[in-house]
């Protein structure tokens, strides 16, 4: 099986119709047959271990070679490098996503409109998805198996430091998929050339979704620009707001967990409302305590007049809706549950917001009210994660409303149709009256 | 209550604010009281009959000594006029709504992830959309049974031949919202100038969903202009497929019912595709059958072999993407059952596609392979509709995959939200490995 999948000779687009082509096939497999390929892959994960290795080495020495040292490189470096275990890890995953239950199997509805004309509502997948990602070596297993899972082909485009990697990862899949039936390997590809992104982003009848996982910047971009629906975020402005009634130690210690365990994830807090009845005694404790985990601290002008002896940064405008990606977080203190709640709703990115209190009903409230796709009570915003979500694997997080919502498993590569069995009926028998519909759910 | 709802002193971005804030409170009403309103405005809708007919009589004169007599305005005259029994009508469909289960109730998943941190899945109302429509009064009643049902907001703006009509019966909404809360009347707005649709269309974080319902050019500059996500279709390229196992004296019925019943609506049929082994029987009783009705016939070059006898146009390639939306049919003679899904794969608008035929495995390929919205089996186009589906009441109809598909009803006006209930988790605890998930569907 070649490691990649473009050959010289055929346009992208005659590509993807292969893809779309093969992907026809796949779906029409039964699910156990589905779950056959995705078994067969990660036994060849593991046993092509070293190979994955010495690609992923290759690709970290070029990297190293290229970039040089240096910190804004060796974060980098950490995220395209994998190991032994994390190969072990890739394959695991692989087995989790084959033992989810079968997505095509079950009929959402069924409906007699009248006698032999029966109305199925089925799901079907979305036909297509182009993933354009960065880094990461276990998004090709990842998003690999949840298009298999759901009959979905696959369009990848990797980043070039992880070339060597991806080849041998998708060379994987295809044999897997070949090993059932030759003409399904065609169902993942995978794209080198950069310059061929802007085309797969105009190719609206060969590709349903567009995945961008990449910074901030390249996603807005690829919102943009693309003629195709796109399943992401641009940004993660998340909030946490500290009731009157809330637990202090609970505030204080979520705060820094949702700051600081990882303060460049989507998911991590920027900005925090404290109710003005709890801010004099709550205010400097977290000052504090932000400040000990490294954090700069921007407040409003009661902020700062509650925080005299903190090194408190006056913030402006533009602060309520910038995410920093950094360990930096903004404050303001709030009259009400209702202001808060109207803060974020001009400034929240609809991406996750989480209200601390022992107040249920104030809970209940800011959790109904708030429009975004994860709300909590008393937890940290870090939360919001396909895998914490027990999802078993995460395509990515979206901060549309439409489709998919929040972080997206097999669910957002799926869509239904309606299939109509009838016997010959036309419709002009029912607009004359000589018919009538029953509508009876079955 | 005021028949209009827009006051010259706010700008239409606060409007919609208003409007999106009332609509936070009306999603947090039960379902009966939800119910409630409804029925309250079904009763006016029947009290002020004579009222709404009064300004329908108003609004028809109007358009009459505007655009004078003939074909084209008698059309738009019959769409726009109503009756006492449609009157009726409309306040038996929004009791029809007020009948459907609860949408907002149901959760839709709860996972426990650990000790005291539960995730669930809820649905919840997108938040406010725009419908954007012309002539028809009973769009008010249908979609604002919708929106109060699902406890979104709405901004509407109807074409300026119905204002009067509209203007009664968004008053009715307004005034049976004010019954239960003075407060709900901002959940339901009308805009009254066309130059405000496009600033509608820039309002993404006022407005969640925008909905036109127009001709195909109208839907189409929305499409492109729009910076909020559309509900509804473009074109509808629909196809027949009559196999090589079709029954002859069906499929004639099918195609004319599909084609002649109301030729104006998307899901008419444009293209019949037969199967090479039935044309030289089957295309010159179809032909004839077709021009009797008054059906313009364009063909390929092997149906106009076939009908030597029939004035049959030879069709061109841009015949296979054009929606006539009038009484012609382009007509194609096709090697195979795979051969017709390619056909459709390529030119049609994934809206509605019908296979006709007596051989089961041939249809469930078709069902199964061919990527549209509604997918038939011996049964005419024309089934495509959320009324003939028993949707309740419909939205309007959507080509996309993503988010609601095909004939749309409340469905299409939800989404959902995850909310975490915790007690001070934080995420540090799972990374660090001191606690680990239980993932517990419940």
């Amino acid at each position: 099986m070649p490691a990649t999948t473009k050959t010289e000779t055929i346009t992208l687009q005659e590509q993807a119709q292969n893809t779309r082509r093969a992907a026809r096939a796949l779906a029409r497999l039964s699910g156990e047959q589905r779950n056959g390929i995705l078994l067969k892959a990660a036994n060849l994960i593991e046993a092509r271990c070293a190979e994955i290795l010495a690609a992923n080495q290759a690709d970290c020495e070029a990297f190293t070679a290229a970039v040089g040292n240096g910190t804004a490189s060796e974060v980098l470096l950490k995220r395209l490098k994998t190991s032994a275990a994390g190969v072990s890890e890739m394959a695991a995953r692989v087995r989790d996503v084959a033992r989810l239950d079968d997505p095509l199997e079950k009929v959402i509805a069924t409906t007699e409109l009248d006698d032999g004309l029966v109305l199925k509502k089925v799901p079907c997948p979305l036909g297509v998805m182009a993933v354009i990602f960065e880094s990461r070596p276990d998004v090709v297993p990842q998003v690999g198996s949840l298009a298999i899972k759901t009959g979905n082909g696959l369009v990848l485009k990797g980043g070039m430091e992880a070339r060597n990697t991806n080849r041998v990862l998708v060379g994987i899949w295809r044999e897997a998929l070949a090993a059932h039936d030759a003409r399904l390997a065609a169902c993942i590809c995978l794209l080198e050339d950069r310059a061929e992104v802007m085309q797969v982003l105009q190719m609206e009848r060969e590709i349903d979704l567009v995945v961008p996982r990449g910074s901030t910047d390249f996603v807005n971009f690829v919102f943009q620009h693309s003629r195709i629906p796109v399943l992401g975020h641009g940004s993660g402005i998340c909030h946490i707001y500290v009731d009157r009634a809330a637990d202090r130690n609970m505030a204080k210690e979520v705060v820094i967990d949702a700051k600081v365990q990882y303060p460049a994830a989507c998911n991590s807090v920027e900005k925090v409302l404290v109710h003005q009845d709890v801010a004099a005694r709550f205010l400097p404790e977290m000052g504090r305590a932000l400040q000990s985990a490294g954090v700069e601290v921007r407040g409003c002008e009661r902020t700062l007049e509650l925080c005299p002896g903190l090194n408190v940064i006056p913030a402006g405008e533009e602060d309520w809706s910038t995410e920093y990606s950094d360990l930096k977080i903004t404050v303001k203190v709030v009259a009400s549950l209702q202001a808060a709640i109207e803060h974020i709703d001009r400034y929240g990115s609809r991406h996750t917001e989480s209200i601390l209190t022992e107040d249920p009903a104030a809970a209940e409230t800011f959790l109904d009210e708030v429009d975004a796709a994860s709300v909590f009570h008393n937890a940290s915003t870090r939360f919001a994660d396909g895998f914490r979500y027990g999802l078993g694997a995460e395509i990515g997080i979206s901060n549309s409303k439409l489709h998919a919502r929040g972080p997206v498993g097999m669910e957002g590569l799926l869509t239904y149709k309606y299939k109509l069995h009838g016997s010959g009926q036309i419709v002009s028998s029912y607009a004359e009256g000589k018919k009538t519909f029953k509508h009876k759910r079955i």
